[in-house]
């Protein structure tokens, strides 16, 4: 494996894309827009979607799952889940091709029109709202507590390897409730469930808060977001929970009867994570030796390499290799043993770190001799020689070890690249020359939101939970404001 | 839960319809043929794809993720294969929406046409082999075992929930090989993974062969088969797989460099079972009283429901149950304790019966003073009193008797309607009277076969693997045969 490619320093965004291509997790493909997830890209995604599923169901969720294609009618029955989507939807209209007149190909058939065209799902309120209306009559249905793993189409026009793509996989979670506290609740819980997952995970710290209006889902009361910081200084949102309101019930005629026997509209919520968690996880701790995982989500967590010149060193260091892999297996590590003749083992060596595998373990005739196996971690490139008694134990505490410093790491560079400003010369200074969360004075304001982010590209990441209140002056209007909230530039 | 559904002697197709709706399991969406899949339905697909995804890994198989939309012009690369599926393709021709100028919706914004029209996968061959073009140089790279979880559309007119609907759930295997012998081994070891997952999972027995000429995948050299016998008689397929030849990579132009070093065309197989294996589930077992669900594909495989006159009681029984349950559950075993004051034993007997629960338990007062419980069977709806002591055991004991006994009861039913019909008169009366296969004589003809379609609607299900030789005449034709293969009226 050929470290052919850019450094961060050189060029991030390049560095990057080779990464995720070099390093066999996903590649562009035929459709314009839409990736192929290769298996060892999909082999952490399905890592990704196990954990959440579980967390899921832990809190008390089922899975469903609704259709694919909506009516195109469904969209404008919210106004302003409408106007987010509309520009961005991919329009089915017919339902047939035929062979084309000069029997070149297939052409569409203009026989085979929809009466109504069906729109590929950007995000499902509208439909699950529509089903909704038939399970819910009164509060005992209540709550609904539905998650869909599933496929979502948004045309993007500028689309990048798992953090923008037109097609993207996720989970969307829809709830329906009978009372608005509840309702404020789930969004607020499931939050909660997103900011476990990314801390202890994917050992990436996230800021929590709830975003300003401009950044608000369509067809939301209040957006809350995970915000995580980059390598490069960018923030990237890796999860958001959405109180919808009455919105949805209002806009598809979803009624219960309450306890007090009235007739109310139902409380709603949703939440979604994707494949741009893919994105944040290989730009939050890889380095320019390649991937860089955390050891709860590696596919392969301990790579064994052995080191022999012939077939009967080989036998040796496997009597011990084999072994050793079933006895880490039986404590629920996934462990591959490389003992292929075809490669050396710098080469293999080469090969998993670019891959970013955790832990490797090499064993040679030498170790064989003393009783001990040298073992190199990945996330700090150190080497250590451990003796093979209660390695297994060893092991544990070593995976746990990185997973913890890699969290550390990325709280670390965070903190150093988070800052105070109080002057709009120091916010463009900072923003231009270092990036980061900029904690800024912000009058509240849309337009002036608006503008900060025509001159900076900046906008507002969250307004943390339970900020501080403080007296100070808007960074950009100079107007009087109660608290700091965050900026930064993002993906 | 009342029974307000016609029997299977009545109408078997209202009551499967009927039973799908109200045990929960899927109902239609607004969106034409397309279901929403419940979260009771869901669960039962998540056991099935749970067991299938361990067997695809322990033969070698890893997962990705390939792009739901398909650029037209790939279809016309494969010549049958466009012509199998162009007739059921959705289509999607413009990527944005706008205000309708009435300002009364939104419509479809000409400007945003796309160059080429894009299809939803109806089958993932051509974009998957479009892609393997670029992984595969060598015999080195050499075999690609992939497959993948993913939802495809195909334009049905006539849909029926699970069987037949326009969007559906599946998996597809999609194999790359170096050799012919590679390529078929690989076809039959998938059919013989679906054949042991149809058996020992969904105690269904199936039969294994081959299809017909006729009946093959569109793109196949060969089409291999798992047939059920479903209690009206009619036959279901499974599950396919297929070995396609080198046929889509000529058509997507995958050369290799073989051993020998020369240049060829890769060989290939594809493979998929989809939500209609829900369809088989339910039709298999179930009966007048409901859903019946082999233990290990039921989301919950043992139900107690206390029986109680008070508080003081429900409390006397819970502190029986309560421990029960996580005995049960610390052996594997998913448990619900339904302790709900809000509805009578009888309703929830009914309830759990009538949703398929394999296993019920009832404790009550009388129960502790006697140390028992009372046990209830789904499959064979018999009660039994058992000793609290190691109930554990007894229960796994029980459970596996049931999901044997499944097994048994369908395949004492496949032999009781499997029939050797040597006229055409007995052919048609045995049809029309009994259903089920037929082992018939066939003279290997397309236009025979065809004839029987349009006559009977029966086609020929698969021609048995390893068939006896046999010598006879068609029972059509009267042309000379070598072999019975297997007719049904199908779904």
């Amino acid at each position: 494996m050929a470290k052919d490619f850019p450094t961060r320093a050189e060029n991030y965004s390049q560095w990057y894309n080779d990464l995720v291509i070099k390093a066999d997790l996903a590649e562009p493909s035929a459709v314009r827009g839409c990736m192929v997830i290769k298996p060892y890209g999909y082999a952490v995604w399905e890592k990704i979607q196990a954990a959440l599923d579980k967390m899921f169901k832990d809190t008390g969720h089922s899975n469903a799952y609704f259709p694919l294609l909506i009516p195109k009618s469904f969209f404008s029955k919210e106004a302003s889940h409408v106007e987010g989507f509309a520009k961005e939807c991919a329009v089915v209209t017919h339902y047939r091709l035929k062979a084309s007149p000069d029997g070149s190909g297939v052409v569409v058939d203009e026989d085979a029109r929809l009466e109504e065209e069906l729109i590929i799902r950007p995000t499902s309120e509208t439909i699950i709202w529509d089903t909704y209306r038939n399970w819910i009559q009164s509060y005992r249905d209540l709550p609904i507590l539905i998650n869909q793993w599933a496929n979502v189409v948004r045309w993007e026009m500028r689309t990048r390897l798992f953090l923008r793509t037109t097609e993207f996989l996720w989970q969307e979670g829809h709830t329906a409730h009978a009372t608005m506290d509840e309702a404020i609740l789930e969004a607020e819980t499931m939050l909660n469930v997103y900011t476990d997952f990314a801390e202890n995970w994917m050992s990436i710290p996230v800021l929590k808060g709830t975003k300003s209006p401009a950044e608000r889902f369509a067809g939301a009361i209040d957006t809350y977001a995970i915000e995580a910081l980059m390598q490069d200084g960018k923030a990237l949102q890796a999860g958001t929970s959405h109180f919808l309101g009455q919105n949805f019930a209002k806009a598809f005629d979803v009624k219960f009867l309450n306890r007090e026997n009235q007739l109310d509209y139902v409380w709603a919520t949703s939440w979604g994570v994707s494949t741009r968690l893919m994105g944040a996880l290989i730009m939050s701790h890889s380095d320019d030796n390649g991937l860089v995982l955390p050891p709860k989500l590696a596919p392969i967590q301990v790579v064994i390499v052995p080191v022999f010149k012939n077939a009967e060193q080989l036998a040796e260091v496997s009597a011990k290799a084999v072994p050793l892999k079933k006895a880490l297996e039986a404590q629920g590590i996934s462990v591959k043993y490389d003992d292929r003749d075809t490669h050396k083992p710098g080469w293999k060596f080469a090969e998993y770190e670019f891959k970013g595998v955790p832990v490797r373990i090499t064993i040679g005739p030498r170790d064989i001799e003393q009783g001990t196996v040298e073992v190199a971690r990945r996330d700090t490139l150190e080497k250590e020689t451990f003796q093979l008694t209660d390695i297994e134990n060893k092991i544990i505490h070593l995976l746990s070890q990185i997973q913890k410093n890699l969290y550390d790491r990325a709280l670390d560079f965070r903190e150093n690249n988070s800052f105070r400003v109080d002057t709009w010369e120091e916010f463009k200074n900072v923003l231009d020359t270092k990036g980061g969360f900029i904690y800024a004075h912000w009058d509240g304001t849309a337009e002036t939101e608006e503008k900060i982010k025509e001159e900076t590209k900046a906008t507002i990441r969250v307004i943390p939970f339970n900020n501080t209140k403080e007296n100070g002056k808007c960074v950009y209007s100079g107007r009087p404001s109660t608290q700091r909230v965050v900026f930064a530039r993002s993906y």
